[in-house]
């Protein structure tokens, strides 16, 4: 597979584990970015081009990826030092600072790890090219620790692509690379400019489309699920668009016994992943 | 049942969902405190004694749980009238306020959504008081927003408390509560000086003792789950600690197919509340 990393022309990304790359002027999650205010902001922004990935697991895991190109690479002598013991090379440019150094390119509680990285954005593959596996469709998620720790948990249940909006999505930070715990590496996310037209093409495609809905009609371990599989997620308290909730096949609802009746989107997300991942072992 | 307040004094608090008082003197996490810097700070403290509920979810609950004390509320009108709606009355002084003055007692990002209460904390069980059922058990789970995530799952499937320890918990502040969206008022959080010692003694009691372990010998989908059960859940990063992990009868992993071995620690214990519930339907 070539690889070609979005963005101006930079090479790298050899055997992507994404299988394709992106075509130019796609809207793209993974973008740099200034942070908002409020959300882990006040550190640096990264150079034009570039992501800002820092702590352990997001930097591991982008030296670990083939398709990832980094281009600078800041790093303790501890933090060095363990990458070493892991098995894992600095594959950039590096300079070896003292903790404050990187403290300083980041808001202030930031757990940095004594790592932090600039690297190119990776290939994202077009809507008609994700795997037909198990898919992700989020409606408006903006919570950057929310969207990270659903990066993570479907990297985990081996998502092949997260779908969602290029708007009401949340900017692509460090905090999102760094709740996604090296996720970003192994789930593409996929922006579209108009989810209810996408998850149409999606269905085009064979998938069948499933949302998580309180008021679902059957419960989603009752849900005749099959691959390939979209499982559709609302924003909390808002919920699903009107429009997102009728393109769905299947609106199914999580079973909760308890007295609170909604959960934390990555909460539910998680839960409807374990539920999806059980009924399509193999995809 | 006779419910009495925490500290104080306070009366209120009759026919508690909590089943019955705490001792005075014993450590709660449901106290009154200054919210740390980084973690939602800045905001104004509650007064001495009082715990701050801020957002609709977490003061709708309040109001609703007879067993909760409220002793001021600031709402603004547009909350008071969707209060109305839902057929929830004040049951304490009200102050009809603009939004801004809410905001102004509260750090910058709070979604406060035109409610804030200051109350009671709730009464709390002693350890040899919970009920024989699901019981979760934190070691040093720190995060706020990860802690009230899973208070909030924890109410959603019908937990009769979490075990935690005094120290290395977050400090109950408005995000922690926020973050629960209302499942304070459902679950007691029992707080004790010594884990490994407050396992032993669930065990003694007939519990179950299961914790969450990436390098666990059995799935916990396949564990052979009974009620009364202890999940006990360590830190992310960090992990069980050893002596924690020693009490326990069984050493569980998640089943995870994908690229990524760990999760965040609420998606986590919401999994493992799954697959427990599932196996204990009526506890």
């Amino acid at each position: 597979m070539r690889g070609k990393n979005w963005g101006g022309g930079a090479k790298g990304g050899r055997d992507g584990r994404h299988r394709r790359p992106a075509g130019s002027g796609r809207p793209r999650l993974d973008r740099g970015g200034s942070p908002r205010p409020g959300q882990g902001g006040k550190g640096d922004p990264p150079p034009a081009g570039l992501v800002l990935l820092y702590g352990w697991h997001p930097v591991r895991a982008a030296l670990e990826n083939p398709a990832r190109r980094l281009r600078r690479l800041y790093t303790t002598e501890n933090a060095l030092r363990r990458l070493a013991e892991a098995g894992v090379a600095p594959k950039c440019a590096t300079e070896i600072v003292r903790p404050e150094a990187i403290a300083q390119k980041l808001s202030p509680d930031a757990v940095h790890q004594g790592l932090l990285a600039y690297a190119d954005p990776l290939p994202v593959p077009a809507l008609e090219e994700i795997a037909p596996g198990l898919v992700l469709v989020l409606d408006q998620i903006t919570d950057p620790h929310n969207f990270g720790a659903i990066v993570r948990t479907a990297a985990a249940f081996a998502v092949a692509a997260i779908v969602t909006t290029a708007r009401h999505s949340p900017e692509a930070t460090g905090v999102l690379a760094k709740s996604a715990s090296g996720g970003l590496e192994f789930v593409p996310i996929v922006l579209v400019q108009n989810l209810a037209r996408a998850m149409g093409e999606l269905k085009d495609r064979g998938f069948l489309l499933v949302c998580l809905d309180e008021a679902g009609e059957i419960d989603l371990a009752e849900a005749p699920l099959r691959a390939p599989l979209a499982l559709v997620i609302g924003a909390e308290g808002k919920g699903l668009r009107q429009l997102t909730r009728a393109t769905c096949e299947v609106r199914a609802r999580l079973e909760l016994p308890g007295a609170i009746k909604s959960l934390n989107v990555s909460n539910a997300t998680a839960l409807a992943l374990y539920v999806a991942r059980r009924a399509l072992p193999e995809d």
